[in-house]
């Protein structure tokens, strides 16, 4: 029997995209061969890849001066990814430090670049984002990176910075395809698979191509988006596996009715989930009502000791993966594209009982 | 139907672990949820995960003082992680060149180390490898780097370099598992996943663990081996999906008798076709006798017109993926070892027969 499953990522697929992937997954339509097993370069792989492409672009509307890459090393490699591509050596660099990812990009970026964080949430406990027009982007900055939503903190911009004429990075892994985002506002998004996409292992890479004669010399080759974008994203062998299922995620969304229709129903999750929350003395949330974010709902209860009882009881409702991440404690339910109403109104209901027997 | 899958890589895998895989993909043992769902910090997850590092470590016998890492990028990224992790900046570091893959290897370690290129086959037109002591590796070169196995070339080392107190390096992308290799002798050997181990999309890197404080500042951290082998692979999300398909190739080879087997199996199957081609006179394999590929098995026609109509029919015959590395053309059989003898024998036959409707 299949759980609901609230783990921030790798996270729940949808059960239709899965049971599509099964039937298919030692013979893909008649090819003999399982798509883990065809050659990237063959005709049928090729067809795969493009059809995954063109899905995303037409999903999310992304304008045709944006190249759209299929990567590995996820989001964590696109932290030095970033830089390299970007800004030459020492060249100063600008980041928004809204939590723990946003850290790691700052902390990684400065490896590369004169890293310039231009507004930090600490004042807040990261519970927030900078109000719009707050911070200012040194005109010379290679690039405003922020951290489009904040995974473990669960803070998501509400707005989308402005940057004037310096580029804007956005890292979208835990939002991406979540709701409209307007792309050509963006010299780069780029979003880990294992959220919204689909399975680990591949990370999207969309790029304005006017930005990709900025790469250092020594960009390593798996990370250099100019010759991946030259190459298909096959300069060297594509993760193929991972690509195939994130196009049946995205044949997915498009059946659901696009990102317009995952906004609605996201937002109608998110509001149930924040209302029982908000409506209760026992459970809450730290972050500032602006900022919360649609795809992941951190929570406490009064007494942490009742944290490991909630997780273990949840599970054993069919309730997995609400523990909060590691460096944080607490819960945290993530309810991304795949997580249905009904697994959200199962977890108010279960903290609704928890609450009566501990409250 | 299923077919004979020729492709250099992706690969064939055996249909056992195809259909496991198949059996397993919507609730994993009865977790309520898919593998490629789970929480990479899940219990479930990393037994799956250490289970697959046991056995590749029982099946190669690896030292316990070498770490064994599941990372992202391929052996593409390898190219840059080997001179990142063990060479100083402008440091001198030895490579064998042997063919198309040394070279992207040695393009790729000129953007950070002083290459010196000690040995090339260039005067064989990259048939053969060097002859043993044959070449001289500097005494203050970081490392000697080698590629196992020419996946394009057909060109496979029949004995281990010796590289002195010089840390040998190898590429065995193709070739690893496929018969025994004596890993004490080597300090780095890595190899992309989606030929001998499982789908694209996963490099393991086998590294001795003193090479481990060598590492540049600015490596990025998706390829920094140290800080990869203190966080077991999962500094950022790891390829999770790929992780457990390894696993289950892993299993197979164990259950099928060992790299000891897979070689005595491999030896067989190279004889048969290498055995082929040398008793007919319509088609040749370019490659010295002593290193032939056991892997890839490259061959030519009297005519280049014949090519393709070769290929096509083939393909009608069930045997797919036979068309030559667009790099060099004519024909190419990799015979991975997820290929049966069957198919060696099916494609043997085939050869026969149209040798005699063209000869």
């Amino acid at each position: 029997m299949r759980v609901f499953n609230f783990s921030a990522g790798p996270a729940t697929m949808p059960l239709e995209v899965l049971e599509r992937a099964q039937s298919e997954l030692t013979d893909w339509r008649g090819s003999g061969m399982s798509v883990m097993e065809m050659s990237h370069r063959s005709p049928e792989f090729v067809s795969i890849a493009a059809e995954a492409e063109q899905r995303l672009r037409s999903l999310l509307s992304v304008p045709d001066d944006h190249a759209v890459l299929f990567l590995q090393g996820g989001a964590t490699g696109q932290f030095s990814g970033v830089p390299l591509n970007l800004a030459a050596p020492g060249q100063p660099a600008a980041y928004l430090n809204t939590g723990s990812w946003s850290k790691k990009a700052i902390s990684e970026g400065e490896k590369y670049a004169d890293v310039r964080v231009v507004a930090d949430e600490k004042a807040s406990n990261y519970a927030s984002v900078p109000d719009e027009g707050s911070f200012e982007v040194p005109g010379d900055a290679a690039y405003l990176h922020y951290t489009l939503n904040e995974t473990i903190g669960g803070v998501e911009f509400p707005y989308v910075p402005d940057a004037g004429d310096v580029p804007l990075v956005t890292d979208a892994s835990s939002t991406i395809l979540s709701r409209p985002l307007d792309v050509s506002r963006f010299g780069v998004i780029y979003a880990g698979a294992q959220k919204n996409l689909g399975p680990a292992g591949l990370v999207v890479v969309i790029v304005r191509r006017d930005l990709l004669d900025r790469a250092r010399a020594d960009v390593p080759s798996a990370l250099d988006w100019k010759a991946m974008d030259a190459a298909d994203s096959m300069l060297n062998t594509p993760p193929t596996l991972a690509w195939y299922l994130v196009g049946l995620v995205l044949e997915w969304v498009e059946q659901q009715g696009g990102v317009e229709e995952m906004g609605r129903r996201n937002k109608a999750k998110a509001d149930l989930l924040y209302g029982a929350i908000e409506r209760s003395d026992f459970y809450s949330n730290p972050v500032q009502e602006r900022a919360r974010s649609w795809m992941n709902v951190p929570f406490l209860v009064p007494d942490p000791a009742l944290e490991k009882p909630f997780v273990a009881a949840a599970a054993e409702a069919g309730l997995s993966g609400l523990s909060g991440h590691r460096s944080v404690g607490g819960m945290r339910a993530s309810i991304y594209n795949a997580m249905p109403i009904e697994g959200v109104q199962a977890l108010v209901d279960f903290m609704t009982d928890f609450e009566q027997q501990n409250g």
